[in-house]
């Protein structure tokens, strides 16, 4: 049978399950990546398990989010990293190396792989045809322990690319459309597949672009060929070896079709504060910006900061605008600084940023009270930029360089210039420092791990019950982010090693009562929370679940989730439930209280059973979506619990 | 009469007072210097003075302190200044211009000028030819204003530099000699003036460097001469027309004489945690670092950078050092990018940083606990680097950069290397959009100062009362730094402008009783703190005056003060006293209550008078400093109300 390159790669991977899209599958996992800001609770998971080696292939931990050092939480989790990293054999990206999805293209992708990452922009590794996706930090840690990952068998949405960008257009506008078409769960449940002649006059940083911004889409992952392209950009790397090629098959066949023409594509922008908000730039053009802000995994590539470079050179940006660059790799910025884009940016009045995630998570660069921040960055979510109610725009690095100049929101090709042409380096830098190695294992397995006193161990967690009675303590909408549960940022992030204290930030930008509602739920059994659709959409934080779950949050009920918060519930112990009938939700108020007896029994015998509301006489029917491993999970209250059990058992 | 130079430049701008040490005179200001930490509160007081234009011929507002953006404050707090720049007709630095020191003295500074700013370390511009003093902001709001600066005749310290500084040791080890000397107090009620042969190898950004950290000396000042060299560092910066020849006359003298033989000095070190901690290398290579730290203004200079870049050139710093370059101004850096040393810099594996204070004002940077820092700032006082039990050591670019290549504190000379020559830049870059220029008259007059939510009026202030019956809160040793009685960093900084807010960080780092029991004080007419030798020393800012006093400091009692905080208690109605038997200090405790009847009149009478210590049958003799005009001033309750009462008088 003529195999698609995600099936392909799927049927490679497989350990479990039938590739029928919707059941769930085991994949073995050949990559791994973690960042500082999921990796310390990782690298604690490790210790948990007491895992003595990484059995991946490659193991990688990238400091890229927490770089701002106002005390020393920040360099303890650095140091802390870097021991565990010695300590199990991963691979060790310092901080000021750059975004861990670019450094890990350039130094470690290899097509043909499986990666996972407790990030969830992971999927931007797609573009080097792989089968790369985001997935909470204990899935990681089991990852990099051997396990294989479960996911739910994707669809395979094939997009089909004809023509070629015109001038003034580059690969974000391509995800925009996407964007602008689908929505922020138009993806929900495949993985994006792209093909066809278009793919000529993209490179493989565009195509990171493109698979980066698939998961706003939701998609469980984006898949690129690996064709010339990336045989000429690992060669570039010092890497021609790592190189296969990787095609679909004659007569492949996708689930669900798509064309999009390159030729017919102008500026987009996403207005606040959904991704999904896109629009022409025209349409928006005009409107005043404090901030244009260049970089992140979004936007990556070499060519995205030399045409931003290449638009301001010899001008200067207008009054009052900050016009700030996120360099993403070291040895990217290396190469902008030789080929003198870096002092063109400066000269225009540019602040030139550490390179790393920054604030793309909230990590600096907030935009001022009540004024518009225009972001290469993949989200706009609701205060993601530090800045309460803030109203950033996304766009494409010409979009951001015009309206630096303008000071107003400006569809690049109203600019009075020729649209540059951007080379690549003439001697492109290869930083064969960039990643220290893993330790051979007789040194590796000495090392002390370095814990400083911000890092704390991970409370016990306690079984389902079989009888609940929880008041529901919030009631929200449809798309609630990751960010709104648990908040990132440079306020809340440094606590991300000490559960007790990262606790009292959940829900806070929702409600800011929540916290001391629900610690007093916790010796009464907890509670429950409801929403509306797409809930815990956005980054893959385990924090928004594991938060939660530590102030006694037992159920969410909701319209439907995001795929991977519903892992991280499941991970936790939290049990995820839909509506069978949507309307329900119109029943419920905040403050009902849901009931259900003989629970761990209903679990096991079956996907459907009914809650009711406490003196309401309503009856509430859910369905839970647990295959027969995360049921024994979720009995024995998580994944931790689970693991030890396994350990005792063998 | 034959004068030295700083005598020279007191009396070309003498306006009341005679020039005789130790006696008030009053000076008048043709510069002046605001950085956003200080400015904020300056703009405020512009505004309640209702100030229609700067008076001085060139004020200039520098935003290099609050970099970091984590939420709307630091930002609000940008737009703010920038308002108020254009409102005030100043000139205005945009964030990532760099640190106002450096960038002053490419663009504004001009021999034979005098300048003042809200910034300890304003005496850098010394290096031009100019008397550079640090002061607090109202005096500075009051300097725009047109209203002279009053400060106590220095004596002269002049300093004989002889010979030339050996291959390995440069600027900072001169001032560091000099510290190891003098100790953090040496110069206190002094300007210190160089002279002699050894100038003639001592480029204008090495005297910057040696006048910047006369600050730590405790001096007044640091006056260097405007000689060719001068001319040459004007004419680089396209500004030729700017300079006059400013020596000593022939036959000079000086109140203290000194002499320095540059040949003689070896690399030097500050450890912690003071910049007078000094011995020479040598005495402690071999302690391990976490981190090495180029830049801040007391290392601003191109070749500080280059010489870094040269030594780690091809190499690679050590594992797990965290490696730090901090740039100082926009055009130094394009040059540094230009000529490829930040090349060298970001492949030896540093982290590039925005330009700006960052670290060196514990924004940012913080090393981990219990780890050492070796860093080219001027200071190392407590807590200053943002981790609260730090262990930094203050070095220079040879030392810290030939440590970061071995992990350990290294002597540079023991590096098995030639000496790097750093040579000036190709064509040195003239960036004439680094400042905004002030806006004319009719436009300014028209500009709307813009608040962001964060920014507070200045509470009222009640006159000294007859009889204060107080309680001693605090009896603190010598040396107390303004960062112990109000740190700086990123978790305080963005209060700056809300005073209720920020003094809940008062003596935080000393007892964090202290604001809740200095509150209660408020309605009961307040308190006192007792301290031993130095006090106030260290960063201008008056917020170390002004929240304590909103917390209901009355008196401050000590042995002596540093002169800028001394003048910032006097601007905000603090009376400052010292003992006038220094043994009384031993009498005194905690929770002694201090009492004195008529003493309005006692302060008007003469400067010493006696109180009682209630209960204890005891009397301590106290003495205070203040002017004629400073007795009015601390009467009517400090400056804003004296500046209120002249206004309805006039």
């Amino acid at each position: 049978m003529a195999l698609n390159i995600t099936q392909k790669l799927i049927k490679d991977h497989l350990v479990s399950g039938e590739m029928t899209p919707g059941r769930e599958i085991g994949l073995k996992i050949d990559q791994t990546l973690t960042q500082d800001a999921t990796g310390t609770l990782v690298m604690l998971e490790l210790e948990a398990m007491e895992l003595d080696r990484a059995r991946t292939e490659a193991s990688a931990q990238y400091v890229d989010h927490n770089l701002i050092q106002e005390d020393s939480k920040n360099p303890d989790d650095h140091l802390f990293l870097h021991s565990a990293t010695r300590r199990f054999g991963l691979y060790h990206s310092r901080p000021g190396n750059g975004v861990s999805h670019p450094v890990h293209m350039q130094r470690l992708a290899k097509p043909g792989k499986t990666l996972l990452g407790s990030d969830s922009h992971t999927c931007a590794n797609g573009c080097m045809g792989m089968l790369a996706m985001g997935a909470g930090g204990i899935d990681v840690a089991m990852a990099i322990a051997g396990e294989p990952f479960y996911v739910k068998m994707p669809k395979v949405w094939g997009i089909k690319l004809t023509g070629e960008l015109p001038d003034w257009v580059s690969a974000k506008d391509v995800i925009l459309e996407l964007l602008r078409r689908h929505d922020v769960k138009g993806g929900v449940g495949k993985v994006i597949e792209y093909y066809g002649p278009g793919l000529e006059s993209l490179s493989a940083m565009d195509r990171h672009v493109i698979a980066n911004m698939g998961a706003e889409l939701g998609a469980t992952g984006t898949v690129f060929p690996s064709d010339k392209e990336i045989k000429r950009f690992l060669k570039e790397q010092g890497r021609e070896d790592d190189w296969i090629e990787l095609v679909p098959d004659d007569g492949a066949t996708y689930d669900i079709n798509e064309e999009l023409n390159l030729s017919e594509i102008e500026p987009m922008i996403a207005k606040p504060s959904s991704p999904g908000n896109v629009v022409p730039v025209s349409e928006v053009a005009g409107t005043p910006i404090y901030q244009s802000y260049v970089g992140s995994s979004a936007n990556p590539g070499y060519r995205d900061f030399a045409i931003a470079a290449e638009i301001v050179k010899g001008k200067h940006i207008a009054h009052g605008v900050s016009f700030d660059i996120n360099p993403t790799s070291r040895q990217m910025l290396t190469d902008l600084v030789k080929e003198s884009h870096i002092a063109s940016l400066l000269s225009a009045g540019a602040r030139l940023h550490q390179a790393g995630c920054n604030g793309c998570i909230g990590m600096g660069q907030a935009p001022a009270s009540g004024r518009n921040s225009l972001r290469t960055t993949p989200r706009n979510f609701p205060g993601r930029s530090g800045t309460r109610e803030d109203s950033v725009f996304l766009c494409s690095p010409e979009t951001a360089a015009a309206s630096a100049l303008t000071g107003k929101i400006t569809d690049p090709r109203t600019l009075d210039m020729k649209y540059p042409k951007v080379n690549d380096p003439k001697n492109p830098t290869i930083d064969v420092n960039l990643l220290d190695e893993p330790l051979p294992y007789e040194e590796a397995k000495n090392v002390k791990l370095e814990k400083g006193p911000n890092i704390a161990s991970i409370p016990e967690m306690d079984e389902m019950p079989d009888h609940i009675e929880i008041p529901i303590l919030l009631k929200m909408g449809d798309n609630i982010s990751t960010d709104e549960i648990l908040a990132g940022g440079a306020r809340v992030l440094p606590y991300r090693s000490n559960l007790p204290e990262i606790s009292k930030f959940t829900f806070e930008i929702i409600d800011e009562t929540y916290y001391q509602r629900g610690k007093d739920t916790v010796d009464k059994g907890g509670h429950a929370v409801v929403a509306g659709f797409n809930y815990g959409q956005g980054s893959s934080r385990e924090h928004a679940a594991l938060a939660p779950r530590y102030l006694g949050l037992r159920v969410a009920l909701v319209k439907d989730f995001a795929r991977i918060h519903w892992q991280n519930l499941v991970n936790f112990g939290v049990l995820p439930l839909t509506f069978v009938n949507e309307e329900d939700f119109d029943l419920l108020e905040q403050g009902d209280v849901l009931e259900a007896t003989g629970l761990r029994e209903k679990i096991k015998q079956g996907t459907e059973f009914n809650m009711s509301v406490k003196g309401k006489n309503q009856e509430i029917k859910v369905r839970h979506a647990l295959s027969e491993r995360q049921i024994d999970i979720m009995l024995k209250g998580g994944i931790i619990n689970w693991v030890k059990d396994r350990r005792v058992k063998s």
